[in-house]
Parts: C-alpha cells; sequence; structure tokens
C-alpha cells in the first residue's frame, strides 16, 4: 500500500470524499460498541462459574490451620490466600504478602493515601511537605494518573520503551530531585501497550539511590498470569528478591489482583514489598479493617489450589481473548498497514493495544469513532492530566466486546482513522502550499 | 446481700481469704475462654449457610436493570442492594445510600482519611490544620478512637447517659469550638452499653448548630436489627431527615454493615448521607476504587430480600444470643447484685455489656481474668487512648463462647471482681486507719 504521505493534494482529496462518504455509511448503521475499558466478555465470566460451586452450604469453612473463614480473624489474609498470592505475583514468600480486598486499585489508594496522612517508614507526611512529585511512565494507566492527581500530586511523564521506561531518564530525576516520591509502573504487560519490563530494566529499578529516602516503587503486577499464548510468554524477574539483592529492600510496594482472573470486582487484591514495608502497612491495616472477605479468599484458593491451577485456567481466558486481538490486528494490518500514518503495539498479553495514530489526530479519532457509535477509551486519558502532548495515543480495549462487534468496531476505527489523517495530511498541505483547486 | 461497703475489716479480710483460695483453685482449671471481642458464634454462623447456596453456577447473576454483577459497573452498589440497606438503617430513600466493600470500619476510617487529605465541602483539608478535635461518648466503641488516634486527632470524652450523649455538654462544644469536627456515634444498642439514643437527642443532634462548618456527626448505626427481644425492641428516629427538618441537611454520615448479620468479614456495607455529601464521597470513591464487590451485594439481596427477611433472620441469630446475655446477667445479678460494689447494663440488642467496677478496680480485674484464663476486653478500651480516668469500665462480650464456657468465663469474672474489690477496700480501710492486727 502506498504512504499517506507520499500522496498528493489532488489524491488526498479524492480520498477524503470516498472516506467521508464510507463515514456517514457507518454512521447510519446505528453502531453502539464499547472499546473503552479493560472489561473481560461475557463469554470469559460464563466459563468460570463452577468458581462459585466451591463453597456451598455444606462446604466446610476453615482454613488448614482450622480457622472460619466466616468470623473476624486474619486480617492480612488467610496463609492459604497470601500463598496461592504470591505464586502469581511471582514473589519469594508468602510472608511478604497481605491478602486484601476486592480492589488492586483500593490498595494503591491506600498506599498513596497512608503516604500522604503518616509518611513511609518515619519520613513526614507527604501532605506536609510543600511538593510531592511522581513519576508516570506514558502512555500509562489513566487510574493511576487519577490517584496521584487527586491527591495533588505533580506528575513527571517518562518514555516508555519496549524494554520498559526509559531508565536514564527515571535515574537521573529520582537522584537529583527529592519531592520526586514515587513512580508508576505496569511492569508485565504494561497497558496500554503490552511491554514487559527486561532484565535490565528491573535491576536498574532495583538499584536506583533516589534522593528521597521516601521514594516508592509503585509496582502494580497487573497482568502477570495474563498471557494470550503459549509461546513466547513474558517473564519479568522478581523485583522484591532484585531490590534485596541491590540493597535496596523496601524501595517497591507490588501490587495485583485477580480481577481479570475470576470476576472484575468479586476478586482478591494483594500487596507485597519488604518486612519492614509490611510491618508499617499492617499498622495502617490494623485500623482500617478488621479483616477482609476470607470466604472470597478461601473461593480463590479451593478453586485454583496453586500456580498451575492459576496458569490452566488462565490459558482458558486466553484462548477466548486471542481471537479478538487477533481480529483487531488483523484489520489494523490489512487496513493501515503501509499508510505510513499509524503505529501500534502487537501484544503477547495483558489487555489492551497501544495505537499511536499521526501526531494531533488522537481527539478527532475518537470523537469520529464515537458520534458513529463506538466508545473508546478517551484520547489523553493514557498521559497524566489527560494531557497528550502529541494528541497522537489512542487504547484500544479488545476483551468486551463479543468478536463480531469488535470486527464492525475496528472497522469503523480504521475508518476514522484514515478520514482524520487525511484531512491533517490536507490541512498540513494547504499551509505548505495555499493552491486553489480549479473550479 | 450485703453490700461489701458495710463489712469491717476483719469480714473483708476473712472474705479476701476465701476468694483467692476459691480463684487459686480456679486457676487451676486451665481455663482458656475469650470474651473480648464482640464475635459471632459458630451457631450463628452455621445457621445461615444456606445463604451460601443462592448463588452458584447455574444462577443468573444479573441485577434487576440487567447489570452483570461478576463484571465492572454500579461503582456506588447495585440499585436492589442500597434498597436493602436503606431499609435495614431506616433511611428514607436509597438515593442516599452508597453500598461499599465488607466493613462498615474501613468506611469510617474513608471518611476521617477523606476530610484529612480533601477537606468536607470545600472547606480546608483537616491535614492543613493546627488542630482537629473529635467528641467521643465515652464508654465507646474502642475502633472509633483507633481511627481518630490515628489521625491525630484530640479526642474529649462526653459522658453517656441512658439517652445517649450528654446533649448539653455536645452542644456547648461544639458551638465554642471550631476546631470540633466530628463526634463518633453508636446510636442504637450503644457499644458497650446497649443505649439507644431518644427522640430528644436524635432532634438535638439534628438541630447542632457547630462552630466549624466542616463538623459531621459520624453515626454508626450497626446494630440497626440487632435485637435481642421480641418485645420493647429499640427504634431511633432516622437522624438523615432530621437533620433536614432540622436545616442541616449535611450533618451527619451514617454507615452500616451486615458483618454480624450474614458473617463476619464477608457482608457488605454502606453509608448514607445527604446528596451533597454523597456527591462529594462518591468523587473519591470514583478514584479509590472501580467498584465494590457485586456479587456479594446481589447474595444479600437475592437471600433477604427485604427488611422483612433481615428481620426474620435476626430473630434467629437473637435466639442464640439471648440465653448468652441472660446467662452472664443471671450470674452477675446472683453473685454481684446487692452487693454495691459494680453496676451493669441489661442491653435489649447489640452485641456488649458494659459493666462498671468500683473506681480503681478494672485493670486488675481483668489481668486477674486473664491470668486464669479468661481473655476480656482490655480495661480502658472503652475510652481514647485507652485511658478509663476512673479505671471501672469493663466491656462484657458474651455471643462467641458457647454457653457453658460462657458459664464458667463469668463465674470467673465475678470471682476476680469481688475479689479485686475486697482488696481495694482493704486497701482504702488500711487508709483510714493504721492498726495493726494484733499477732
Amino acid at each position: 500500500m502506498k504512504s499517506y504521505k507520499e500522496l498528493s493534494r489532488k489524491e488526498l482529496q479524492r480520498l477524503q470524499q470516498q472516506l467521508s462518504k464510507a463515514y456517514e455509511d457507518a454512521k447510519g448503521k446505528g453502531l453502539q460498541l464499547d472499546m473503552s475499558r479493560g472489561k473481560p466478555s461475557a463469554a470469559q465470566l460464563d466459563m468460570e462459574m463452577d468458581f462459585m460451586d466451591v463453597l456451598v452450604s455444606s462446604s466446610d469453612y476453615k482454613t488448614a490451620a482450622g480457622l472460619d473463614t466466616r468470623n473476624y480473624g486474619a486480617m492480612d489474609g488467610i496463609p492459604e490466600a497470601k500463598e496461592l498470592m504470591a505464586q502469581m505475583m511471582g514473589v519469594a514468600s508468602a510472608d511478604q504478602v497481605v491478602v486484601c480486598g476486592n480492589a488492586s486499585l483500593t490498595i494503591m489508594y491506600d498506599m498513596v493515601s497512608w503516604c500522604m496522612t503518616h509518611g513511609v517508614l518515619g519520613n513526614t507526611p507527604w501532605c506536609k511537605l510543600d511538593k510531592v512529585k511522581f513519576l508516570c511512565p506514558v502512555p500509562g494507566y489513566d487510574r493511576h494518573f487519577s490517584i496521584t492527581e487527586h491527591f495533588g500530586i505533580e506528575m513527571i511523564t517518562v518514555p516508555m520503551t519496549e524494554d520498559g521506561p526509559d531508565m536514564d531518564t527515571v535515574e537521573k530525576l529520582v537522584a537529583e530531585d527529592e519531592s520526586i516520591k514515587g513512580i508508576w509502573c505496569v511492569p508485565k504487560y504494561s497497558n496500554p501497550q503490552g511491554y514487559s519490563y527486561s532484565d535490565e530494566t528491573v535491576r536498574r529499578f532495583a538499584a536506583l539511590k533516589p534522593a528521597a529516602k521516601d521514594f516508592r516503587i509503585f509496582w502494580d503486577n497487573a497482568y502477570a498470569i495474563h498471557h494470550l499464548y503459549e509461546d513466547g510468554q513474558h517473564e519479568i524477574l522478581d523485583i522484591l528478591s532484585e531490590c534485596e539483592k541491590a540493597g535496596n529492600p523496601d524501595l517497591v510496594y507490588e501490587i495485583a489482583s485477580t480481577s481479570k482472573v475470576t470476576f472484575a470486582g468479586g476478586g482478591i487484591s494483594a500487596f507485597a514489598a519488604s518486612k519492614a514495608n509490611v510491618e508499617q502497612l499492617k499498622k495502617f491495616l490494623t485500623i482500617q479493617t478488621i479483616g477482609f472477605d476470607k470466604i472470597n479468599q478461601l473461593r480463590h484458593v479451593r478453586y485454583f489450589k496453586n500456580l498451575d491451577g492459576l496458569k490452566a485456567h488462565m490459558r482458558k481466558h486466553a484462548e477466548i481473548m486471542r481471537p479478538k486481538f487477533e481480529a483487531v490486528l488483523k484489520v489494523l494490518n490489512e487496513e493501515l498497514g503501509g499508510l505510513d500514518i499509524a503505529e501500534w503495539t502487537e501484544p503477547r498479553g495483558g489487555y489492551f493495544i497501544s495505537f499511536e495514530s499521526m501526531p494531533g489526530c488522537a481527539k478527532k479519532i475518537v470523537l469520529k469513532c464515537k458520534e458513529a457509535g463506538v466508545v473508546l477509551t478517551g484520547a489523553g486519558a493514557t498521559f497524566p492530566y489527560k494531557n497528550d502532548p502529541n494528541d497522537s495515543n489512542i487504547r484500544l480495549a479488545p476483551t468486551y466486546p463479543a468478536p463480531e462487534e469488535l470486527a464492525a468496531a475496528t472497522d469503523l476505527f480504521v475508518l476514522c482513522v484514515k478520514l482524520v489523517t487525511v484531512e491533517a495530511l490536507l490541512e498540513a498541505k494547504g499551509d505548505e502550499q495555499e493552491v486553489k483547486p480549479a473550479v
């Protein structure tokens, strides 16, 4: 296919007419599709319903140690659930793990909130400081950025590479600025690119020398076992072990959940950290709760048993999700390949595809899609303050729609990409040479 | 029975010898009993196991409006659960209710935390103020006091009466001190007394004129449907409606949970507030979570259906709990009645009995019990900073032990009360008249 950038003004105008007509036709179809959020599909949810049968009236509700999960106790999680979550997160010991409620997002919010009101291991609470800053690899997860924005924490963007955040920048910034207190990371199958941090990146994180003693890496291991393929699965180093080896045991808070393993909102979450961190965070939790839902913890343990059980289960998810990713990628490749107007990632896991349009086009593409009935994640959402300086990144979430809807949604999406891009190219050409078309 | 206070020194000494011997005998029995926390008993938990059968693999997981509870959405709770919790709390409209996670304690912690970091409806965040104070009716719930202590909030005690907190004091303090930002209340079957606020108390709360615009009543309606008896059930006015009538709609945050209706830690919680408060608190929640466990919300709704379902269920709880309360009260009355050395409440609902020893005796009684194998709530726990100025209040929690254990525990308790009291009386007499006994 010929690059759009090589097209003449006339060719572009002709193309614009064709695309506009196609877009108006598409609009007439009355689509109502949603590719905006990383939601499991009905097929995924239906697939795991026997999960609901492992704890019924006739079941035994006691842990191996004899604790009744229907009563108070075990504030930091039942031992079996700690072990399961340690395995899922790839953490060396269950002692490093605290199992919490239904959402890792809540843990991350609470962690930042605790840092604000109480401070990290004896350091000044952040709310008493004039300035607190976070590093935000971009594009990234919008809900991370919402938390830091909510607390008035200044966000500094760091470019992502296929190997993780640009570590030269990270190292330099944290070393020179004591007000930088944290960084948001999705180290495996990153949201939205599907990139995973290389061993070198993880080791450089573990070896960071931040000016701030209370700097923490917020290691959101959201997609630890969320592979789309059997081959070429990404694995990352255990950041906790690496931090310990590097003499920085307390540098990281790791977080994960089963929201996209069992049920979205009906799963369990956990964090893992060094002994000193776990001790402090448990102190806060002791004030905040008598204990989390241990019945759901036990349900997870009884159903999955161990990492092998989790992996077998995630293969079934992958079978449902993989064709969707491939359907979207097929349309992108067939329709946009060679046009030289966009780039996109081809993830091996996770929940998203990251799409880069030409600069200045993302908002218009998302708006055009919306006007024709396809909802995408808001353009800019993958950046702090929803501000994508290039206005080029769009996060595609192919998991929720049914396959046939997905094809229709992606067809519309590429149509909008082409149309908006052609209009942008025409506008650019107009700036270059103000030639009146012959009437 | 003769009042201990009328006994002569000699009589007291003889009594002390008898009691000491009985205590040493009791110690030898190797008791291991726990009356420390308001935990449901195994019988209560076993009684409600069919609750676990309402959502199994073959069930429909959609709300009436068609929302799949297994997926993201309905951040503020499914409509059916809002309605159920509104009925349970005695709140006029489900629109005032947000259904949350497994613990009302977490809601209360979060509310205080939000006030600290973000402030109430546009007012200065409390963490930016030099001084923040809370009123604490005493004796009260230790975990309330832990939250305010955790945030460095100064706690001022207010005496409780059978009709609720001493409202003259409350009105005066909140009117004159702008740094008083809140008050902890358990308005129905209070922890630990089992008192319920009179209509007048509720109305005076609703009509408060606090100096602080961001003063909030933390209305922990923990025992809204937790009656022990069919007759003489306590009911309280709906504080939200009363606040609205009084022109103070935003004055109160109400909180409740089903931790002691279904499972401790496996229930659902909710808060209710005015429109303006709910809007603000939902804004915070939107950052903190994508949504709570809606499957458990649906389980509650399907099982109980409505307030009648809840009430029928709570009658079964009462049948298990009532004999336990009565067993403890019987021992207290038989063994301590007329001795003029202690007072205790006779609750019609809730989870506790409040016991008042002679001043200076509570810690010693709790310690003596512990040394003989019976764990009570720590003396002082019912006061801010664990500091009971009279050292007289002890919270008894009769729900968890089996009936035969309870009898043994209470027998030991009254023995310790008598022994410690006699020793205190002897010491007091010693101070009065330094008469050397004839050798």
